[in-house]
């Protein structure tokens, strides 16, 4: 399970976030194009888990953060339309549990001043919300890494078996479903189905829908291979259509 | 419920304490002597809660930041004499709420470098640890009272109504997901995807894949426009086909 910051503008919370992951047993650390990194203040702050600044990687986009992984948790401080579906730190770390074995896990944090942008949140499989006051929900980022940190090791200290039935086995990878989605896109583009200024909104519709039904491999292939069976009979009507 | 503070020596930690427990929706917050107070670093790491900081009582002893409490947890990082009775966090917020009503309840957190003294934790009713990670247990302060406010929050919220985390809002009703089989199996039919003999194997995984999504009446919509637009291809084609 990894933690990712996407474009943190204070060290001082990235060092916070080391220490809050250390303190409950988290370790793997990525970081989208910190603004200071490596940093004086974000070693201070990390007290004892400086260890876990030396091993972060650093990249460039949210895609290479998060290329292997199959579960995707963003966190959002306002909740959007509402056919996401939104997941409180237990259910997400209890889902991500689950997953341990099967695959990777990522949770995404965003920026302080503004979240994830709707392009980034577009790329989770899941939305996290964090409850909180209605009136001041200005929750600190590394406060926000600690509460996910402390239900993962609520989640590990505690050694009830959890029965694994309903748990998809062998979900696709970001990297696969980014595949599909594209494949989705030219397919519903060949039969004529967006329509203009709409393609975006449905596209983030049927984005939405197929990463909630978390498809294993096999299905994303069966999925394509319908796809392909649709634009084969376009391509084909096309071919007998043409040289009329 | 209120957060006490013992001696705490660093503000800027005070400061974030405001911060995690308004954004939880806790208020009452008092100070046992702290080493500086009022403070602008304070006031810096408190955000938005300076109102918190505001209202805080700063007091000289323990016993009299408790005296009208009635149930008195202390924080401890290390477990001490067995004959102590360890609660975990939601197991003291479960507590705490029951009390609600019967008496006044104070979570006390120590000093950041060595906790509470015997003395004061002989004070408390209760003793509280956080679950860590066994080789590295330094739980900042500030991030041990948000978690504390969390699973405050948590089971407030949960009070409040059934939280809808996870649940997609209206789903589909089994008939129309019936409706939405019947289209699928015709258009895969026509489309000339499904293979003999092996049609009921592929449409009970496909099946079970759409039941997993759970599509609400506005995606079941777009997914029936998908499948009467590669029908309608398909028919199309057929009609240009048959004359000739």
């Amino acid at each position: 399970m990894k933690i990712v910051l996407v474009e943190t503008t204070h060290p001082g919370n990235i060092g916070a976030v080391a220490r809050a992951m250390k303190t409950m047993g988290l370790h793997h650390l990525v970081l989208v194009k910190p603004k200071y990194f490596p940093s004086e203040e974000a070693n201070a702050r990390a007290s004892g888990a400086k260890d876990i600044l030396e091993a972060a990687s650093v990249v460039q986009t949210l895609e290479e953060a998060i290329k292997d992984c199959n579960l995707v948790i963003g966190t959002s401080a306002r909740r959007r339309s509402k056919d996401w579906v939104y997941l409180d730190p237990k259910q997400a770390i209890n889902l991500a549990a689950d997953q341990v074995g099967n695959g990777r896990v990522a949770f995404v944090f965003g920026r302080e001043s503004s979240g994830l942008s709707n392009n980034e949140l577009n790329r989770c499989t899941h939305l996290l919300h964090i409850p909180t006051n209605e009136n001041y929900s200005s929750l600190n980022l590394a406060m926000a890494v600690q509460i996910i940190s402390y239900e993962y090791q609520i989640r590990n200290a505690s050694n009830r078996s959890n029965s694994k039935a309903g748990i998809i086995s062998d979900p696709a990878t970001s990297e696969q479903m980014e595949g599909f989605f594209v494949h989705l896109e030219q397919a519903l583009s060949d039969l004529e189905f967006l329509q203009r200024n709409r393609e975006t909104k449905l596209m983030k519709r049927l984005r939405r829908f197929f990463f909630r039904a978390s498809p294993n491999e096999q299905e994303l292939n069966i999925l394509r291979g319908i796809l392909s069976s649709a634009q084969g009979q376009k391509s084909m009507r096309d071919s007998k259509n043409s040289p009329q």
